[in-house]
């Protein structure tokens, strides 16, 4: 029997689809489900639906902090994020930022008149560190690779990392700081990672070092960040996540040379869509196949 | 004997240094050379050394139009230019602006106010048209591979260029612009080359494209572009190089929202410095040795 499926709040199509392109049956109803899609971020709406009978729910985000500190996510069925789904996605965001920094792209794009003085640097040769080696960090690791960039690679447990000339702990980022011609960000959002970057941290940065995050505003100490940028003390902040966020009208770091923001886009809807129903059919696949679940969200890690 | 090597018209440390690393002997006088390693763009300055004796003379930039119009380039002796040197800096900037195309971050840039209209895209499953395989173009398709974008690559002959799927002569370009959501012009500045991309041409881009160009300003229409721009023909361009270069204070392009300008920066003196200190060297090294030579000049061609 193929397994039913439920997608809400609504059967969005390109969803029913992808159910049914995994030899699974939509379940109309979610009472009438064993497994359930659920496409928005709100847990109040899905867990009115929840029932007994449902073993599994795959969530649309790939961050869950809120699900988790709604107490939404219970112990009596599997439930799976989108992590790894937008892994390439805003690995590319994240490259992106790190080559306009270098280059000097924000300051050239704000420019009027021809000057040489905007020279930038390439990428070649450059320390990157990592922080962070989920899908993110490794999709970037891989994208970074014909640059033949040292990659310094951080993880909570400093368990080794493909393509990383060398990975370390969380407890070691102190040695990090120092040696990074960029910094990526990529880490989840947990009490651990709270403020990862701030003053003391930014004190050890390379004055010509590039901060870049694509993973959540509250990993960086914003305030101690535009401190930093406006002392000069690194060369620049790219940021796709802020805190608070959205960057609010009139904030220093809308106006501060050395930043550049882009509002939370490293994924669009348009993109996240598409690739949430892919990793959507590969999960369902698993599911009535009984393998593994991609994104599978453990409650006492965090994510 | 091991040759006999000028360093002109200023004897520059980085490049005596590269004659003794290759196991070459500095001559302090151009009349004791058999070569000639000339840092300056100014041909005058170089025949009025040049005798007989001299076998062959190295040049410090990519492009010599300037020299093969003075007619400064003879067939008295080999001549080399620092093609192939610049490849990979140059490509690292040509994806800069790629990225920063797509993910709109001229406009980020820009911003003074969160707006998630500002979505960008990313480069994952575009087609790129590399108009020009020479170290530039290959340099950049090798950087592109792990996007898995489909590479349209284009050369005079339409030999096939290793890395893309598809290979054409200049002369299917009419072919080429329809299909590509980036085209990057990395051609060298010729008679056959000039306005390549002109009105009729940005007439058949998409309407989501980008186009880059990284090698000469005059491989473009200037003007056909600000009004295909101006007038949403096409989703962009980031230009490295201008027609006339510098680009004036004034001139449309620097207050087109979708353009993104930088001036002549792909490749930095400080880079461009160490990077053909590096380059000369390994040319003695097979000069030297009697092997064939990197960016050998063919006057009959143009570069």
């Amino acid at each position: 029997m193929p397994p039913r499926i439920h997608v809400g709040p609504e059967p969005e199509r390109l969803f029913t689809e992808a159910v049914e392109a995994a030899g699974a049956v939509v379940a109309a109803e979610p009472a009438e489900a064993e497994a359930i899609v659920w496409l928005t971020g709100e847990p109040a709406g899905l867990v009115s639906v929840l029932h007994p009978g449902v073993r599994w729910v795959q969530l649309s985000s790939a961050g869950v902090e809120q699900w988790l500190a709604d107490g939404a996510i219970d112990a009596d069925r599997r439930w799976t994020s989108a992590a790894g789904a937008y892994g390439e996605t805003v690995a590319d965001h994240a490259l992106a930022l790190a080559l306009a920094g270098r280059r000097r792209l924000h300051e050239c794009a704000r420019a009027d008149s021809w000057s040489r003085e905007l020279e930038g640097r390439p990428l070649f040769g450059c320390t990157v560190a990592v922080v962070g080696a989920g899908a993110i960090g490794r999709a970037l690791i891989r994208l970074l690779e014909p640059w033949g960039c040292r990659i310094v690679a951080v993880t909570r447990s400093g368990r080794d990392v493909e393509g990383a000339a060398v990975s370390l702990p969380a407890s070691k980022l102190d040695e990090v700081w120092p040696q990074a011609d960029v910094v990526v960000v990529a880490a989840p959002a947990t009490d651990a990672t709270r403020h990862l970057v701030g003053a003391p941290e930014l004190a050890r940065f390379r004055s010509d070092a590039w901060l870049v995050n694509v993973a959540r505003g509250t990993l960086v100490d914003t305030e101690a960040l535009a401190d930093a940028l406006a002392a000069g003390r690194l060369a620049g902040a790219a940021l796709d996540v802020t805190d608070p966020e959205p960057l609010p009208d009139g904030h220093p770091l809308w106006r501060e040379p050395r930043a550049l923001i882009t509002p939370h886009v490293a994924n669009t809807d348009d993109i996240r869509r598409r690739t949430l129903a892919d990793f959507t059919r590969e999960n369902i696949r698993r599911y009535a196949a009984g393998e593994e679940l991609r994104g599978l969200i453990d409650p006492a890690r965090g994510y």
